[in-house]
């Protein structure tokens, strides 16, 4: 397998910086450290955002390291899960020795419709034209919950309470701002019955990630974090063509996939793809972490906080650290690579030795789940 | 090592066909004969060209076979060898068994001054201010091969003859009428001294290959086509940052890399990125292939016929079977396969055992050579 030996984050949110810039913040320190002999772009958007292509090339232009080839891997949302996985083959079939994967998206350069409208564009053609959008279908996803389960309102609301008290313990989260229920609750409704608050920003952001073959990892760092299993699933592209709203089967398969190959059923902490709050319930109740149709009680006893039993996106999540599409699948290994390392700062988890992520596009028509732990 | 069991083409051309539909055309007789458990989509401008992102799950969809993942590989007009790159990696990190590469552009969505700014976004913002275009660096460096080589202006307008011609015969290509010297040479000037014959032009079109692992490769099919050697390499994506305007370091290096990986001296056939009729002469020499400097000599005795020493660009290259972005690098892969096999029609290279193609990014600022040949 292969091993994180080394991550980087810029501050989500609003930025001045371009797409360059970014990428710059987080990649100039990591191949200033090491031999970097291929980079992985995660991106998806910087045609349409940013009227810019061949981005992994500008990229290793941008670095001065002109000699090292690059890609770009895109699949929307789970861009970065995807990334990662196309990173350790590279490993395993000797293509590269040492991997910068590279997430960044700069999406502040449009505007909210135009944004909406870029990333509607992942819709099959019929159900954009019938104005299907992914927050509407989240607001579906939530009656549906609360009608099939008996669950209160309240449920999705203090999802992103949770998110955003960890958010503002993360200096590089978009929101570094704690909301009240009664703010959620009081906020402008997106998707009935979700507001504004139960839904990730429009945000820019960065991040990497050097990777290289387990067996090399301690000669680097004596901390490398270690990907012990990785799983991808998939589904259909069709919002309307699901079996279940609630049920989001290409999440179940890459999970149960990855904890087999990572022989270890023990998660100490999980990053979900809480694009929208109910999102965040539903999926910890497909990947075993809450249990299916109670995932919701979790959240009135603070079993996934960071000092819960199960704590559930530590860094603030899509809802509050943001959701730079290319990036934000690549900071969920950053976050995770922090905790196992210790390196959480105010939320840190303790004894936090094997972690678990979700990268995810649309509703699910693409899943990746990774496990990753203090040792191979 | 990894080899190809199958291969389809549509015609590439100016096709009424959505996207989805040509990504169908290629697939759909491939998915009905293997279990495919992994799609890598080699497409570029699907948001420019066509306002649609996540296509390589809107193709899965599309083709009914949601529960296969998918990842999209860019690297513009060096995708399809990025794809295959990565393809193999998944085959040989066992994340996947039999991969479907599937190449796909649809670029006549676009009139041709759109798709000339679009291609351009890949250029460094400053060169893009300054006006500066792929063809008019192709129109600088056939001007220096003429001097530094002293070689007349004819021989570029001969690469187009014969591309011309190998594309008559080929049935899958975009241009399949003969053009002679004359034509070429008085055909309206696009970057001087080179004519709109010297240039590929706007195509849709779409390609695929059923790729495993090579010891499974006889299970499926007699006659295999195995990929002996892949080398990838890299240079700045500033075309006047070149320190010599007829060097493409990228080109020779993952030449070497790749011959080297082939343990094979041999070339039966080639095919190259002849975006300008200048490049293939350039390409030729930096691979070896023809005599640096003494390339366009090649070009007055049929050396690189397909009768010839050395054929190259046997399907009519991108000069005349078109270029649909994506598509192209894959397509290249398909005449490998076809020649091999000895199922390339009238266009048939006699014994061809061993072929190479090189799918470029931008002017060399990435380069993917892949070896082929009918033994691991
Ligand atoms: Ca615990």
């Amino acid at each position: 397998m292969v091993a994180i030996i080394d991550a980087n984050l810029t501050r989500f949110g609003k930025r001045k910086e371009s797409l360059l810039e970014l990428a710059g913040e987080v990649s100039l320190p990591l191949i200033e450290k090491y031999e970097i002999d291929f980079v992985v772009v995660s991106n998806t958007y910087s045609g349409e955002f940013n009227f810019q292509s061949g981005i992994n090339n500008l990229i290793t232009t941008y670095l001065s390291i002109d000699n090292v080839p690059s890609i770009r891997v895109d699949n929307t949302s789970g861009s970065g899960g995807s990334a990662i996985l196309v990173a350790k083959s590279l490993l395993d079939s000797k293509v590269a020795n040492t991997v910068l994967v590279l997430g960044v998206e700069k999406m502040s350069e449009k505007n909210t419709k135009q944004v909406t409208s870029i990333i509607a564009s992942l819709l099959p053609l019929e159900e954009r034209k019938a104005g299907l959008t992914l927050p509407s279908l989240a607001g579906l996803m939530a009656k549906e919950y609360m009608r099939r389960y008996n669950a209160p309102r309240e449920a999705f609301a203090l999802v992103a309470v949770k998110n955003h008290y960890n958010g503002s313990l993360n200096p590089y989260a978009h929101i570094q701002k704690v909301v009240s229920l009664e703010d959620v609750l009081k906020a402008p409704i997106i998707a009935d019955p979700l507001t504004l608050y139960e839904f990730t920003p429009i945000s820019d952001g960065a991040s990497a990630l050097v990777m290289v073959k387990d067996e090399y990892a301690y000669s680097f760092t004596k901390k490398p974090v270690f990907i012990k299993g990785i799983g991808v699933s998939s589904d259909t592209s069709y919002l309307s063509g699901r079996e279940d709203i609630l049920s989001i089967k290409s999440v179940r398969n890459a999970g149960l996939i990855a904890k087999k190959m990572a022989k270890i059923d023990r998660i100490d902490f999980a990053e979900l793809h809480d694009m929208a709050t109910v999102l965040e319930i539903v999926e910890a109740e497909e990947l075993g972490l809450l249990r299916k149709g109670e995932g919701w009680k979790a959240y009135y006893d603070n079993y996934t906080s960071i000092d819960g039993e199960m704590p559930i996106n530590t860094s603030g999540g899509l809802n509050s650290k943001g959701h730079p599409i290319g990036a934000s699948g690549v900071a969920q290994a950053v976050e995770a690579f922090l905790q196992i390392r210790n390196e959480a700062g105010n939320r840190q988890v303790k004894n936090a030795r094997v972690g678990l992520s979700l990268s995810m596009a649309g509703f699910g028509n693409s899943a990746t789940v990774i496990i990753y732990g203090d040792e191979p």
